[in-house]
């Protein structure tokens, strides 16, 4: 059992819920509304996300980041198809096999050096296309901000987009930290996946300042059918929606996307830039978001770790990861980082 | 898109949050917390519920009523299995499949008087047993209190228990408003599961005064095996885990629960004896809980719908469904019993 | 374990393979030839069935009845639908939860007097329509001959067919004995389903004088998408499948059907015949194809079983099911009921 | 569609049933005989397997390759599993996502030089124990002889299910082709399968002269729990299963097994000799069984298949696989390499 408030840097999750989250909250909690998201809020949270993605956009939302995945995959897949993406990917590594349970298709990967896909990595699973004995591709999946912190540029998702059209495949993103993506590239929302022709996207924002509640959107029109029943079967309905709404709420029209993101992009460059300067450990990745992954001596981490939270990422390698998160303080890195130069020169 | 804040007799789940749960979420909001439920809140929120279910229960938190029972199930059958219940169960009725998309098994159903099934009632499934060309009977599943608004007494839920038993099958107990249910025996809530012999139960709060989160429960030792791994793959695993948690903190500690209930079930006995003074119309069940039956001509049901919220339950016999909450108002009932009495007089 | 050899009236397929499905797997067996279906042999079979069913008739062979049934299904359902059948439809009582298994879908049922559906009985599942807390209702499975050895007539499944068509649903028809239900009728195959708005089909001849094989038929142009995947992916895509096509070749240009299915018809009548004259014993059903539902005392069942094989159908009603078979013969009938008069009288 | 008896080594499943095969096929089939496997033609082929592997070995027949694997692992696995396999293994690469739909678990895969799995290579998956967000590694599967042609030792399978057991995992065997590894061994099948450790077994003999139908072999007890039901609604349990039992009868107590593996791996041998003679091409694994791996010029390739089926198996790497079976004749080998020769000579 974790001591309660202890700081680190294990996951953006590990925060909690941004003040503006939480008041929208309490004002929408008054008298009557009718359940299952035929209400008001429903509708004015998704008039927010249409007018951030495109007036096309379908709209669904879901409890978590795992059901906004693989729901929204659901949709466009049946059991023989295969899902490809990076071997690092969430849906591979961190769901138990929701995919593989839920939608009974293959998850077929690729190895990355960034956490980021190109087209010329899926060439050894493109073929047995029509052959009936091969699970049949039908989606690529990625990551923005790829679980490496990396962030893909307009025209590399536009070159996954691509690729998979012309093999009649579509394109998924995990946008469970899309605000980070969308502050470290400076742009829109929509220039980086409608207009760069992501057709399915998980829009997240339980890591950046909401309580729960994730959002399935269909960029690409006509490919929701039946939606609403997966979703219902899948347990992922909610009762009282107005309460998912209303951080959306909150989350778009208050801007505490930008916000929340804008601040843990930039405390993720201070803690890399500190880290920088101190000997012995490696940064291996881009900082493009709010990542940082770390080499560091096993010993020194388990230190580390006794004071602040942080998880390995590569065991055998040495290999940390750190998060920043809406809430990481100054003070939380300066901290830090002197504890690591104590006991790098001290070991 | 209905109208914010109509009153009416929907549903329980039209209702919003109670202040102290409010109070509550505000209170845990602090700080960091690691995710996924390995936390102090969590700890309590599962300790305050061995408290009131026993020491030996297991509590597992997921995101809504939905996924309540379908986990608890799934943990305890297998694709061959069959789950009893009754035909007004809302694991039949109004959860679009979900048993038979989440676990593979079949939902065998019989039809009550009231909505309560009794062992005599099931005699048409306990055949089979050991015959591989049929579903293997596994587990009993009873609404506790019913979707008819009746309540279970002890003793009928202990003959359940008993013949379960008595086929190496288990009980199990969808307790979406199960506060409405103690408030109406006036009993703890291990009189009536524990201690009767419910093996799984789910633990609901979103309708009496919660905002999202479900407890499943297994009072039974040893049958919980791999159930971290179902929560997980099916998608209702929470990471600010804290704030579910929270919520039952609010719901058990501060009695919560007592309050709402105790508001909601008096509010249906003062609705149902305004009603039974209107002539022209008749309540078809027994009002244990806050759930009320009427059946009324559908001209005057239809007039009545265009200022108050409620579902009809049976069209063709004109039998409507009003159900109150934790936050209905005598002044709610006085004026829809007026209008009803005014729309009868006129027609 | 059963004695070999032992005479009965179990099931029809206790019998054996006729021999001339025998010589045609013999005829096959020699050389060479493509497996998985890409053969002249399964060439020649779907074009026999074509000739019998219509041009547009989509043909795929699976391993059994089972499989048939489900797969069949399987192509046109996704998992938030609901399948109707008869409650004795063996989709339902007879495949331990196929279809919730390889589907997730569910199969809503209602009671019939003689195993067969008319669209009135359906009436009760017939709402919920773009309600996503329900599972939409998209085919009705009809068994020709049914369950209780009655025949539709061609308006009865006109009927159906109209009324599913008319929900924007389909009709699929379970035809493990299809033969039995031709020569019943004395109409060819096509006039009581191609014909009569079946869309999808079980074509079966296991039980009337075949080894292993059925037909999944798609009757209804266009709806068949996806579906050699679902075979294969279903593990119900036979490698060496020449072996099947050549028992449809048999069955088919040979008239194995007409012969085996006339003359199990023909004993049944017999069977009957001879039972009518019993007295002490009754006859629930119309036998209209090779299955004979008869009363009789429990005592005097387990009497006769020791000598003949047969089921038991209702044991509380003394209900026995007696099937005749293509290799079923006059004197198999003759002692049989003559043990039984023996046991009447001396009981 | 393809020619009726062109010859070729395109897969041991384009080979015809052994004549003994199909003469015990007309032994069993005289008279009635009790469906779905309780007669004494299966119990009979069931004592013979347990004979080969053992007197606690379960026998369960079902149809096919395909479903024995998806079966066998089915008993052993929950959802939240993983299976362990190589990349080339049929059950990832051939199966169109089989163990995912069926089982919903997940299948992680390592590459191999030559399709044979080691403890070390698994490495890289075996973490995660205990950590809900991660499937759960249960079975190693490997295929004997393994798709690259190639035979494990029994050392070798030893160690694998010594590190497997040492997981408190199983070892599950693939022997598709197990009669061509028993022949190459040189050992009884129980020395290499039961007495090395392995857990679940799919004996197979559709590729080495048998018809259909396949048996999923549980080796170690008390691992079997359900599967009488698993099989059922799957849709794998023969009706007539007289004729499955019949072919494993000849198969084992007419060693038609041996026959066919000794002939067909024999024919490998020669042909391998053959093709080593000839210059220009490459033989590019170990010939231990009864395939054969060629890397040769493209063109060539297509020219010979004008002739002689055979398949791709790496098309970027020009390299095809040949296979034998057990009705190849000396004469289809040295006209094959007499025109691969002459192809050669003359591009």
């Amino acid at each position: 059992m974790s001591e309660i408030n202890k700081r680190g840097f294990a996951s953006d999750n590990n925060s909690g819920v941004h003040p503006k989250v939480m008041l929208e909250l309490n004002n929408v909690n008054t008298g009557h509304v009718v359940g299952y998201g035929d209400d008001l809020y429903t509708e004015k949270a998704k008039k927010l996300l249409q007018d951030h993605l495109g007036k096309d956009a379908e709209v669904f939302f879901v409890f978590n980041g795992t059901a906004a995945n693989i729901m929204g995959l659901s949709a466009v897949t049946r059991s023989w198809n295969a899902i490809l993406s990076a071997y690092t990917a969430h849906i591979e590594q961190d769901e138990c096999g929701a995919p593989e349970k839920n939608i009974g298709c293959k998850v077929l990967t690729v190895d990355t050096p960034d956490g980021k896909l190109k087209p010329e990595y899926l060439a050894k699973h493109m073929h047995g296309f029509g052959f009936e004995h091969h699970s049949q591709p039908k989606v690529i999946s990625i990551s923005q901000p790829s679980e490496m912190g990396t962030v893909y540029k307009v025209e590399e998702i536009r070159a996954l987009a691509d690729f998979a059209h012309s093999h009649d495949m579509l394109l998924h993103m995990d946008g469970a930290r899309l605000a980070n993506a969308a502050v470290s590239l400076s742009l829109p929302f929509k220039a980086f996946t409608t207009d760069a022709g992501v057709d399915v996207l998980s829009f997240g924002g339980t890591k950046n300042g909401m309580m729960y509640g994730e959002a399935v959107v269909f960029l690409r029109p006509g490919i929701s059918d039946g939606f609403k029943y997966i979703r219902k079967q899948s347990m992922q309905l909610a009762s009282k929606m107005r309460f998912i709404s209303a951080q959306y709420i909150a989350y778009l029209d208050k801007e505490v996307w930008k916000e929340c993101a804008t601040h843990s992009n930039k405390l993720a460059k201070k803690l890399e830039k500190s880290l920088r300067e101190v000997k012995g450990i490696r940064i291996t990745q881009s900082v493009d978001a709010n990542a940082i992954f770390v080499v560091m001596p096993r010993k020194i981490a388990q230190e580390l770790n006794k004071e602040y939270f942080f998880y390995p990422w590569d065991e055998a390698a040495e290999e940390y990861r750190l998060m920043t998160s809406w809430d990481t303080t100054d003070e939380d890195i300066d901290t830090f980082v002197a504890l690591l130069k104590r006991l790098l020169k001290t070991k």
